[in-house]
């Protein structure tokens, strides 16, 4: 038995992204957002969105362009203050002692702790409702030494994303490894009628 | 020390999602996506990308509706499943037993099996490259009693949604909760200057 919940966005994995940008005179600027997602393989792209209250909001529409670093559980605390503060009045790298990095393909800064990051080019802007929708095309995604798996690729469970829910407003890890995408499915048979 | 690899979609987590279409002739059909995320609060709308070729694609522009039902970790052969056949060619239901209900709400069906489902009607169509993103406003959430905590919220443990991992191709589990949103952020504190 099924229980309605109404229009709601009760969304199961939404991720822990953070944003970074430069503001107007050049300051480094983050903040943590859970609704985006890929949005296109080729050219690769990044769907992120913003209330137009928001500091970030400016800054994506002035410089044109936007990084995400994605944090480990780790540093779940800084991800989640990253979001209750806003970059209008207080210098979130200086508090949180992270370190930004331009990056060397988009006019924004990353955070060099984090493990895995992007650099996006802002492709295109799609007003909804309260949030507004940035996509951006990925120019670069970098990721440290050591969450590469030994084929040389990036390992979720080395880099422990943080999964956000909604509504009960929790956070929580990755877990264990359920199969092989791609593959397992084809263990499926059909079903002998009843 | 960072390494590059380009313009890629390496990004953690993403989701495993399963959208449910009519096509023309009513028949229900079913896909499996990883390229969406939720992008407005008010009005609640998510987002899916999709390619021109499938056959999905065709039934949402057809109907403007499409339903997103998230499949548990026991249901991960049939959601890998859903993605490597078409429904041009093949009626998923009937292979995998599972059964498609009609959403009240939107043109278009759900699983039963599955613990969450969501009814969307099409919203806007953004063109972006090899995928079109459909934006859908979220017209009703339900889930299985089975997974709601004592709240009557859903409970993600007991949801027990899939995450995939881009390029390295793998299901991964939920894991161990980290701590609660707009919370664990207020116990950083400035670092002292070095």
């Amino acid at each position: 038995m099924k229980k309605s919940f109404g229009p709601k966005t009760l969304l199961y994995p939404t991720p822990v992204w953070v944003v970074g940008t430069y503001d107007s005179q050049n300051r480094p600027n983050v903040m943590t957002i859970a609704w985006g997602g890929i949005c296109c393989s080729a050219p690769a792209c990044v769907a992120v969105s913003l209330r137009q209250a928001t500091y970030s909001f400016g800054n994506i529409v002035g410089r044109k362009a936007f990084t995400i670093s994605i944090p480990s559980h780790n540093h779940a605390a800084e991800a989640d203050y990253f979001g209750l503060v806003s970059g209008k009045t207080v210098d979130k790298f200086s508090v949180t002692g992270l370190t930004p990095v331009k990056s060397e393909l988009v006019d924004a800064p990353y955070i060099k702790e984090f493990p895995v990051v992007l650099g996006c080019k802002l492709m295109k802007t799609v007003e909804i409702g309260l949030h507004t929708q940035f996509i951006g095309e990925i120019m670069d995604i970098k990721a440290d030494e050591s969450v590469l798996n030994e084929k040389g690729l990036p390992d979720i469970e080395k880099i422990s994303p943080i999964i956000f829910t909604p509504e009960t407003r929790s956070y929580h890890k990755v877990g264990g490894f359920i199969g092989s995408a791609f593959s397992i499915g084809k263990e499926v048979t059909p079903v002998k009628p009843k």
